[in-house]
């Protein structure tokens, strides 16, 4: 079950050398999300040739217009080309209304059942489940309400191994096993383990987009063990003051929380129309976690299926 | 007084081909004007190094998503361009309720006053007026309410000739003159001519952008003798039905406009996405109308001061 993830925008509130507004597609299996849709969404996806017709679910974080503008013209395109399947959005509240309107004066009618999930802000709730994933939001603080997502694949139950003969096992402890549970025979005294029966289980994989928010202290307990961290940097901490004024994160910030929740890779995103050369905040970023990169339209992060770290995380937490 | 326009999209619905959703610029003496804001516009009016400081006022044709879905964002990045200066958008029953609606959600407050003018569909209006310029809607029919814009110079009144002596002229002969009026003195039966006195009238020049609309035989009587016709030829002729399905014309019922109206030029636009090659659909309108072109992105058409046709007309209609 390949989980990747594709940045299709980079720029925050404007277009500014080439960055487009946010936008990025979170891959799972046969899933395909859009994690907010900026103004010309579209036509990044037609740039970078995203499977479309693929499309699971869109959340959209807040509604800063960067970040949603693009949502009803992608739709009509979905629409007008052939799109059947129902489509949820899940968002904060006013989505509905902004979307409502605009298609009553269009007269826009989809060619395809569109549910919009409004969801609050505050506490961190699991908002939808898939084979094998959960969405839950991550919240934030902005200056309207904002949450961040989290994409976390759902811990498998362990099989059984290939090379053992199952016939000898008891039915009780066939049951037992299938639970991860260990099997002691009340009459023969016989134990059957699980390490023995049953496979390891698989690492689960986690991905968090954090987009847009002042820096919370403590939000990293949120995400904590991510392989891939989506973060806003939209300042350099030359510019701190401006940051907390207008609820944005500097890289070293966005740094820390990658530090803190022992993320496996930093993506800083979101960037400020006043860097042409954004190489300094990817510097100042990997002072603090050197892992970081600066997200680059197109290119694919694919989560690893075990990574060092989050199995040491597994163990810690047992 | 330079008067041209630049369209910046000639696309239908959805982006083809490289081509870009509705958008125009029209440019008089020191006046800028943007017809139609389909998402995108606002990327560009950057690649195409629009005077965007200049601009005076927006007119939006209807509330079909690829006319008007990159007016918001555009907004927003004109104030935080740093603008003060007010700004007019004119259009439809509609326009100003998703516009309040999306401010209200994302909590926008813009640096400058945006009044925004709704304005019926049905009968031809003056909307507004500068100095030496007027602007008409033209009432067109789609599925949705609809009107194009003409852009009319003004009649300059005609000034007296600098060759003459106005000091052998009575005070009253320079009152009638001044109106254009010939003068016979009652004492000394002197006539005074204002064709001897005065300068020609300067020409007036007139733009008509019409899209989009399903072909109205009688619409062209709006636009009668414009210099350049800006008209949507959604379709070729071999699509006639869908074209009125969707209410949208053909390049033929384009150029029909054009010929019947007697206009310079005409440049057809917003093209199907089915259309890769649009050559065609110029051959089409050229059986009709020769002097036509297809729209070019960024290319400037300059309304010319002088004009053989438009002298015919002026002398027809007197």
């Amino acid at each position: 079950m390949e989980f990747k993830v594709t940045v299709l925008g980079t720029s925050s509130a404007t277009f500014a050398y080439g960055r487009h507004q946010s936008a990025t597609l979170v891959s799972f299996d046969n899933y395909l999300f859009l994690v907010d849709c900026g103004e010309g969404t579209q036509t990044q996806l037609i740039e970078h040739k995203a499977k479309i017709a693929k499309l699971t679910a869109i959340f959209i974080t807040h509604l800063h217009g960067d970040h949603y503008l693009g949502l009803v013209g992608f739709l009509g395109t979905l629409s007008m080309g052939g799109r059947k399947k129902a489509l949820t959005v899940f968002g904060p509240a006013g989505l509905k209304e902004i979307i409502e309107v605009q298609f009553k004066h269009s007269g826009t009618i989809l060619n395809f059942e569109l549910t919009i999930e409004e969801h609050q802000s505050e506490v961190q709730t699991t908002i939808t489940t898939y084979s094998f994933l959960k969405v839950s939001t991550i919240p934030l603080q902005h200056r309207i309400p904002c949450v961040g997502y989290l994409f976390e694949e759902v811990i498998v139950k362990r099989t059984f191994r290939s090379d053992k003969n199952l016939e000898v096992l008891p039915k009780a402890a066939i049951l037992a096993l299938k639970d991860g549970l260990n099997y002691l025979d009340p009459i023969s005294g016989e134990q059957f383990l699980a390490t023995d029966w049953l496979n390891d289980f698989r690492p689960t994989r986690k991905f968090a987009y954090c987009s847009d928010t002042i820096y919370l202290p403590e939000v990293y307990k949120l995400f904590m063990g991510a392989d891939l961290l989506y973060h806003e940097a939209t300042f350099g901490k030359e510019h701190a003051q401006r940051a907390k004024e207008t609820f944005h994160c500097t890289a070293e910030q966005a740094a820390t929380q990658a530090k803190n929740a022992q993320v496996g890779k930093l993506i800083i995103s979101h960037f400020s129309s006043r860097y042409k050369d954004i190489e300094p905040l990817v510097m100042e970023a990997r002072t603090i976690f050197p892992n970081t990169e600066a997200a680059i339209e197109g290119r694919e992060y694919i989560l690893p299926v075990i990574r060092e770290a989050l199995m040491d995380n597994n163990l810690e937490s047992q």
